[in-house]
């Protein structure tokens, strides 16, 4: 048996994350087949030995696993539609982000043009791609997860099926997601305010840093409050953070920041201690999160 | 000489903090002085050792070095201001939360009665108190620190002075602080989303502990970036931010979570775009947070 030789795999879309993921297939030994909307951003990756495919449809005839790195689940759907009469009996595995309706809606799709889905996220910059420690998960047709573990392991070590619900990656990739933006314009806030001092952005990395460790050693707390609904043990309440709310305005002051996009945080701190959840757990700030609530 | 024999140390406010603080004296063998406001919370540290004092004046006087953990700078001159007598010649160290002009007042205020001010901040949690790798930073009287590193460094082996202006760890402590509730609130919108799906909370931590690794990563780049104004070799753009952006609202309705709370957040990415920053790095944002911008 040709069992042990790679998996040929065709990736198509080769932004920022799809030639990522070319590159880490080449470097697993798959033989890969590359196609991009846009033409000429597969010559680096033909060096390394991948093949440029003449369209779309002859990307997708080319290999019986089909990875695609789209912007968004409508971006592939119009892509792989002059493919779709090629994608019958292929194992199609999307890597975009997207909400969960878009996932269930390209998991009818591709069932209707006789494909198995598998829908995925990659947790993780382009540069971390075939990392042993970079995530992704998937959720979706379990067969082609068991059938292509191995070969979707060369993205990263920590891949996970996370179960056969389509959409189940990208609702977890929005839930977990939703922390990014948020604590990015934290920190270029905190860079403002150092700057707005003469000081350089740099010296906070370090500090900035070790205080996301410390927030990785809330979650396992928070969750349970959550998950039990219990917030009287609160190791940090509501209220201590209503009280560091209001040296906000004093910090936008002083060093002329513009901190209003902080508004509506303070207003949940503010509904929830109406809530009476003033001495709780900041986690019970999930109740009002609710809508309804 | 008698250099080698544990530093008396006096503790003022015994909250959550206060008395992971008066622990951690303990347990490196301070003689440990403690004083609360509210009466009835120095028992179990009374037990392990602490001599309870009957007033803050007498507390003050008890030792050389006085640490104070109250709610706010205004708390802790207010709390001080019957001992204000027994502060000439004595070390001060604030370790709470508050504005940088807070710092600066109480540094003017302690000089005013004689002391010398080592403004500090405990960048973790009470549980994380003593601690190898916790972080304390103290900005402010330089020869107090010298003095009184080794006692300081039994709250947290990370002991940092960042400079003699007193409101400096303030600065830092605001600055490195703006990440927590915005990313907590993300992980809570996570949690609403994925519980009203029927999944508990806690499936989402793994994930989300790692996520956070992942940002601490970027922290550097971001850094780098927002000093040297140039934003154009981006690898996530604010353009790919505003993509993800528009899901939000799908997932707001699917879930049934409020995600009115980033509004702000989207508008700052458009105003960002608008200002030519689309194609940029994300961190270009942090010229639109500085007012006027
Ligand atoms: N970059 C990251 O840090 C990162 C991290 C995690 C997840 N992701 C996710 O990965 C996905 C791709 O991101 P990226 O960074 O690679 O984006 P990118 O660099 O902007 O690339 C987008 C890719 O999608 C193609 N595309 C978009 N719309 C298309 C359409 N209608 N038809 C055909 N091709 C189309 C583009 O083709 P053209 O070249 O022809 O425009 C390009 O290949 C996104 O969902 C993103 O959220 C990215
Ligand atoms: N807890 C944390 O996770 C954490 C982490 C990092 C930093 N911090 C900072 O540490 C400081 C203390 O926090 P905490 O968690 O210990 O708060 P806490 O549990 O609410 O305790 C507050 C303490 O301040 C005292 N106090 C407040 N106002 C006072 C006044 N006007 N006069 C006299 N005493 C007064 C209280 O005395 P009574 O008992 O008489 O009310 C109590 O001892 C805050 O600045 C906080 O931001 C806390």
């Amino acid at each position: 048996m040709a069992g042990d030789s790679p998996t040929p795999v065709t990736v198509v879309g080769l932004g920022s994350m799809g030639r990522a993921l070319a590159g880490a297939f080449l470097a697993a030994g798959h033989p890969t087949t590359v196609w991009n909307r846009t033409p000429g951003r597969a010559g680096p990756l033909v060096e390394k030995g991948a093949v440029p495919a003449e369209s779309v449809a002859d990307a997708v005839a080319a290999s019986g696993l089909v990875v695609t790195c789209l912007t968004t689940f409508e971006d592939t759907r119009a892509a792989l539609e002059p493919a779709a009469g090629a994608l019958r009996g292929r194992a199609l595995v999307t890597l975009n982000s997207g909400s969960p309706s878009g996932a269930r809606e390209t998991a009818a799709w591709a069932t209707a043009h006789g494909a198995r889905l598998l829908a995925g996220a990659v947790k993780n910059v382009p540069a971390a791609v075939g990392a042993p420690d970079t995530l992704l998960y998937y959720s979706g047709d379990r067969s082609v997860f068991d059938a292509h573990e191995t070969t979707l392991r060369a993205l990263g070590g920590d891949t996970v099926h996370l179960g056969e619900e389509p959409d189940l990656a990208a609702l977890y990739e929005m839930a977990v997601g939703a922390m990014l933006l948020p604590a990015l314009v934290g920190f270029f806030q905190g860079a403002a305010a150092v700057q707005a001092r003469g000081l350089r952005a740099e010296s906070m990395v370090r500090f900035a840093g070790k205080w996301l460790d410390m927030i990785k050693t809330l979650l396992p707390v928070y969750a349970a409050e959550i998950d039990s609904g219990d917030y009287t043990d609160a190791a940090s309440s509501v209220d201590l953070f209503l009280t560091g709310a209001a040296h906000d305005d004093d910090l936008a002051e002083e060093t002329n920041v513009d901190t209003a996009w902080l508004a509506p945080l303070h207003d949940l701190l503010r509904r929830a201690a109406e809530a009476g959840h003033g001495g709780h757990s900041i986690a019970a700030l999930t109740e009002v999160l609710r809508k309804g609530a």
